[in-house]
């Protein structure tokens, strides 16, 4: 049976980026850049000051000097007559004539009554030309790729592209994805009052959730009925609606009603079928080529068990669509960790261990310390409640002792992680 | 001056959670729930199948048996008749009078052509009442706190939440945040041609990015012009556009057109105007309390340095967005990792030196590898460009040597920090 990185490389070796779109900068957070842009001035484009002060012929050095004018912020540059200086804003360019600014904290306003000549006395000179003034270009030179294709667009890089007018940019599209959840059991969240051997479906509204959180346009496409009939308009239903990605869930097992796999095997090529972790064994991938007016479409068949289904979307799916979105690394990124308890392995399969992961300072070193977030089997999802990370067990008898340092996935923001009591606001400095 | 840890002591002591509102399950995610959620029923609500196989009572073990009936999910439990057993699919409930499932793999199909009775040879038997069967509640318990208020909705809570059938739910508003540029030197990030003395206005979309991605409504309040009268027309825009957190870039320095902490002043209390810090000395936070028709409206005036404001944004103002948000941990993550190259220290001011983490094993250990993201004038916006934390650097004469352990704040998703070559797929268990 395939292990995860082997199903991992042959998904990603199935897919390929989507095409390009066009988006407004005020719409482009989230997507990977589809273009090199490059700057078309230099920044600043002009001398600018770095302070509030007075604009000066660093040369002339401390003394008392009539203002020439005020230069602001957005206008044209003066011309700075000799041994004057100009009043000048953060910002503003440097008049013609100047090479340095003097900043207000080191000058004193000798400007008389309301209406009189301006002056001021420069304390503590400038040190030289150039002096709180910021080049041409010191920033950005003109021509210089501020972002390369393939960069991820997020706030600080809406800011450089700003900068450099890039106002419409080519990125990535990101897939449609389609949820679907299959099997007579189901009812929706919504109802109230479960009927024998009923259960509500968790599994769809989960994975949109997910889906959406990448950024992708998701489409619901309800629950499939445990028949061949249903199931297949359902898919029918997907390709109709544009999906790219197609995560069902459920009917991927050995049951008399699980269709799923014998669908995509008419309708495409199923890739795989099975996967040789816990809990998730019965993942399935399969593409649809794209014929006529209809898309391509790649098809995950998730477990039923709703936490085989979020591990095996944040280790498989979630890739997957991040490359055809354009991330250059779609992997999971990887760190490492000490467990706080024992865990007992699996013999037969590696095992994907949910994990609360936050930063511990102990003895001289810091580290991530792995809570474990409780009982494991598949249908519990409770054991996916402010999971930020999956273990990465190997198959082993026996147990992992507590204190073990174990190899862990990142499926959440640290930046949400939970805080240490004995965490300092400050941290002094250690060599 | 205050530090940033005081500063945020006072932003923190001057706001409060907003007020709650009612969501869809399907649009809930990221918001934080404002109620604990309680389980009404058992999960399983009734012993459920774990596997696709035969129900059986165990005691009978392995041997050859009519099959009774099909036990499908979704299905009303049938009623086991003695000395047989029932086909069962995964998450039917158990038949009256059955107490265990065996799987289909420890079975073999005896039924003769079609048509005749469907017999099967049980190979391996159950180990005992209750093998591969989940018992009513073992995952939930009926009164249970699935969630309790507090929680952040990720996907795996959305699908608790639908499993327990809380598709509405009563979660804390966001709050609307609303992005103000001030300076007659900025011009639109479309316009293509910049005059003399200007420059294309990058904080505005920067700041309405950032906020963005922490789920607030934001509105763009354009580019306020260097006079009272533009900037107090900007801010009366803000109020009477429902905005609850203002956020202004520049105009907060000691130039003659810096207008804002005065006109704050006038309107509200302005609770300080400067931090020791570097960069964004000049940082101002004001609240303006409700009055008539009114809502209360918390302004942060961040330095108009493209650097200075969205490192202040992150350390000050996200952690309020938080906060208002409902989040019970608004601060940002403190992890502790290792410099790759010497960073001369400011003397007066502590400084947070962007930098690029990402995850370093070598030797016997791992830890985070920091990588200064370059020139940390605060112009220049490309220090900015993929940084994932702000390291701590302590105001200090000389330099810090390459190698020293700091602290640092995160700011970016680490599932997207940059992955180093020699990182192995799948990592060696260590003790
Ligand atoms: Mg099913
Ligand atoms: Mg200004």
């Amino acid at each position: 049976m395939l292990s995860i990185a082997e199903a991992n490389e042959i998904v990603q070796g199935s897919i390929s980026t989507l095409d390009s779109i066009d988006v407004d900068l005020f719409a482009a957070t989230g997507y990977v850049l589809a273009e090199d842009i490059t700057a078309k001035e230099p920044l600043p484009p002009f001398p600018a000051s770095i302070k509030d002060g007075y604009a000066v012929r660093s040369a002339d050095g401390a003394g008392e000097y009539d203002v020439d004018f005020e230069q602001l912020a957005g206008s044209a540059p003066g011309s700075l007559n000799e041994g004057k200086v100009a009043y000048i804003t953060t910002g503003a360019p440097l008049p013609d004539g100047a090479d340095a600014v003097v900043q207000v904290e080191n000058t004193e306003d000798l400007t008389g009554p309301s209406g009189s000549q301006q002056r001021v006395k420069i304390v503590k000179a400038a040190k030289g030309p150039g002096d709180d003034v910021r080049a041409v270009g010191s920033d950005i030179q003109a021509g210089e790729v501020v972002l390369p294709e393939g960069s991820v667009i997020g706030a600080a890089e809406v800011g450089l592209l700003a900068t450099v007018g890039a106002a419409k940019l080519r990125v990535y599209r990101k897939p449609v994805v389609g949820v679907l959840s299959t099997g007579d059991e189901l009812v929706e969240p919504g109802e109230q009052h479960l009927g024998p051997g009923q259960i509500r479906d968790a599994n769809r509204l989960m994975l949109a959730s997910a889906a959406s959180t990448s950024g992708c346009e998701v489409i619901d496409l309800g629950i499939a009925r445990d028949t061949v009939e249903d199931t297949e308009a359902k898919l029918q239903l997907a390709e109709s609606k544009g999906v790219d990605v197609l995560l069902t869930s459920g009917g991927v097992s050995m049951g008399n009603k699980d269709f799923i796999k014998g669908i995509l095997e008419r309708k495409g090529k199923v890739h795989f079928g099975r996967v040789r972790m816990k809990p998730g064994k019965p993942l399935t991938f399969a593409t649809i080529d794209a014929s006529g007016s209809r898309k391509a479409m790649t098809v995950f068949g998730l477990p039923g068990n709703p936490v085989s289904s979020i591990v095996t979307y944040n280790l498989v799916c979630l890739p997957a669509l991040r490359k055809l979105s354009g991330h250059q690394e779609p992997g999971l990124r990887r760190v490492d960790a000490r467990t706080q308890t024992a865990i007992k392995l699996d013999a037969e399969r590696p095992e994907y261990h949910r994990v609360s992961l936050s930063w511990h300072r102990a003895g001289g070193g810091a580290e991530f310390a792995a809570s474990s977030t409780g009982g494991q089997i598949s249908s519990r999802l409770l054991s996916m409640r402010s999971a930020n990370a999956l273990l990465e067990l190997p198959a082993a008898q026996g147990v992992l002792p507590a204190g073990s340092v174990v190899s862990a996935l990142l499926i959440g923001d640290l930046g949400g992680m939970p805080v240490l009591e004995d965490l300092p606001m400050i941290m002094p400095l250690k060599n």
